[in-house]
């Protein structure tokens, strides 16, 4: 224990030399690292192919599901994507160096805010073997050296993709230790990353409700909290009913297995004669699923349930969804308050003076008017990339990219002045 | 001990409440409040005084210390300084609101990135009574309800100074849980406080190391870490040598007593026949004991002891400084490095590239050319006021003002889009 103990220490000393190199590297260099990065990741994808068939045999001999399975799994298309991530990054503009803020004190002293690497980033994160590749390509970008703990079910396909990226960086003249896997494949190893505190300047978990809580709760190295979504859509009185129909059906459906995906439809009394039958059909033509409450029970019965005290925390990510009816906007929003994640929540309303109370009220990370769920990404905001979607208040709030991949230092220029 | 925490709880679900109700204050009610806050502290200037001389009491029957006891002492002079600060407060800017970046998407749909209150703050502090009032202003303002817990040795200073400002917030229509000290004097009280995660957004530790480091290490709820500072100076081989002399010493023996003050001097070698005589004349006529290594030391006696290796970490907050000879500026830069806090380090040069590789290398919060390192204070930084110099990478770092106090959501507003 104590050895693994050393041998993550030793690894986050690495990581850190590495990243005293990267902060100063110019943003052509970068780019650079990154284009060969995918290159290799082409070059290598037959022996990355061949690491991830092993450790899909392993999944399958395990008795993982297939749903699991097929996240897991890498093919010739998928390693191309993952070059083709990186490519992406490339082309996205360097957050180190943008001035934040700056002006001249009174007293003469130029003080300029500047964006800055945070130094070494852990990542945490479950089963998909695209993250490893996604994750060193941010962190490369923003100046960060970055230290990768996948599952052990991926060990095989991480290792082969680690090992073509370090090939690339070496071959650009950065140092192999930019990226690095995280040794040992116990849970043990992953407690020695959360107590790195002083190494390791910020980790951040990807993935289920489960691992998020853990490292949240047991990590003395700072944690940006990412992910568990349970989104409401709230039908207002004053709803254009089509558009709230439209916008319910894709918040649930349109990919039920994201973090994005609506997970409670609330709906005002006033309109719940018309709008619950109509929603409860469309619904259940989709296949969904409603755990109701006892006034949306009287309007069907088609595909509802009675739904739990448990049902309103829910996080379903599956054909299924919540839904009440709610005596007023203020009703639904301490609904939201109570019950929510705080990552996306959105009303429908043709009512200005409803939508302005709701955005004030709501407290999430993205609050929508008139729209689905499902725009909180970083790529649909405009990101260009996101390393996961923060659900706490520190630091960053939301789809987080580049720049969320960074710190600040404050420089302060003069000509000898002292404080009186 | 389960009461404790039952106690501690309910506190912060009052504040969770009364955090809903203030987030939607507009700035011109949250000055109205300051102002009546102000008013309401110089009005209980006999109760608040005759509160602390109890405190005093105690703290010297205890055998306090009398600086420490000088801290805690508050006089007439004192109560109206902590009102006048709730009004400086009330003339600052509002961050709420603040709509951070915006744009529209592709799509049509409207994106906003706007600031809004964290919700609940709790600040864990020393002695000064003083900080109760501060920090409830800034707290007040920047929208957020605050819980408050001083030393058990300041109770009854803080219990009469919260008490007048909670009279001053109900008289103004706020509730009166905007603040609130928590309940308890013992250990387990504060345990409980930074076990609240999900009632408390953030906490904020003032203090000496052992306070700070002890809430990074137990605190579930996210941390901003304060204050530690071990700050230096580099003198380059091309500084000039009386401006060096002159930052040095203001740095060192403005205020010794404070996080941005000095505590160790570096010498670039080419300049140390030259330069380090003149300094340590200097700084021994300002009565400083200089911890040197051999090569400071082979230039002087008088006030000149050998430093050992744990100088080099030391926040002597006294009269003291360590001092070292170093054969290059990146000598220099890994020497800060290695031994700094990150907080607030300085060249002085009269070379643009050495200030360029120096601004480069140095991490921390605040990195200084050419002027003393005592700047580092958002007072001086132009911020209007301060509730701590963040040394960590997350969130904020170097003097957090309101702004700081804020986290950020996103609001995105649309006429019926769905995602494809």
């Amino acid at each position: 224990m104590s050895t693994d103990r050393d041998a993550v220490r030793e690894t986050a000393c690495r990581a850190r030399t590495a990243a005293v190199d990267l902060a100063s590297r110019s943003r052509a260099d970068k780019d650079a690292a990154l284009h060969a990065m995918a290159s290799g990741l082409e070059a290598a994808a037959p022996t990355i192919i061949a690491a991830n068939a092993g450790d899909v045999e392993r999944a399958r001999d395990g008795g993982t599901s297939e749903a699991i399975i097929d996240r897991l799994r890498l093919d010739e298309k998928r390693v191309h994507a993952m070059a083709d991530g990186l490519r992406d990054v490339a082309a996205l503009t360097d957050p180190v160096g943008e001035v934040v803020r700056g002006y001249t004190l009174p007293n003469g002293l130029e003080l300029r805010q500047v964006r800055v690497p945070f130094g070494v980033v852990g990542i945490i994160y479950e089963a998909r073997p695209n993250v490893t590749a996604d994750a060193a390509g941010l962190c490369l970008k923003s100046g960060n050296a970055v230290l990768l703990r996948g599952s052990s079910s991926a060990r095989g396909s991480n290792e082969a993709i680690v090992a073509a990226l370090r090939n690339a960086l070496v071959s650009k003249g950065f140092p192999a230790d930019s990226v690095q896997l995280v040794p040992g494949d116990s849970h043990e190893s992953v407690k020695h990353l959360m107590r790195a505190r002083g190494l390791v300047d910020v980790l951040i978990p990807r993935g289920g409700a489960t691992l998020i809580r853990s490292v949240v709760e047991e990590s003395t190295v700072p944690v940006i909290e990412t992910g568990v979504g349970n989104c409401h859509v709230y039908v207002d009185s004053a709803a254009d009913l089509d558009m709230a129909i439209d916008i319910l059906l894709n918040a649930k459906t349109q990919r039920p297995s994201v973090c994005n995906a609506a997970e409670t439809f609330l709906v005002h009394a006033d309109i719940a004669d018309t709008f619950v039958p109509r929603a409860l059909a469309a619904l259940a033509g989709a296949g969904v699923t409603v755990h109701g409450d006892e006034r949306i029970r009287s309007y069907g019965k088609d595909h509802v349930v009675p739904a739990t005290p448990e049902d309103w925390g829910t996080e379903y990510l599956s054909l299924d969804i919540a839904g009440a009816v709610v005596d007023s906007l203020d009703d639904a929003c301490r609904h939201i308050r109570t019950h929510g994640s705080g990552h996306t929540d959105a009303i429908v309303t043709g009512s200005q003076q409803a939508a302005r109370r709701f955005v004030q009220a709501v407290d999430s990370a993205a609050v929508v008017v008139n729209a689905s769920t499902r725009f909180t990404d970083g790529g649909e905001f405009g990101f260009g990339a996101e390393i996961g979607i923060s659900t706490q208040k520190l630091h960053a709030r939301g789809p987080m990219g580049l720049p969320e991949l960074t710190s600040t230092k404050y420089v302060v220029v003069g000509e000898g002045q002292i404080r009186a």
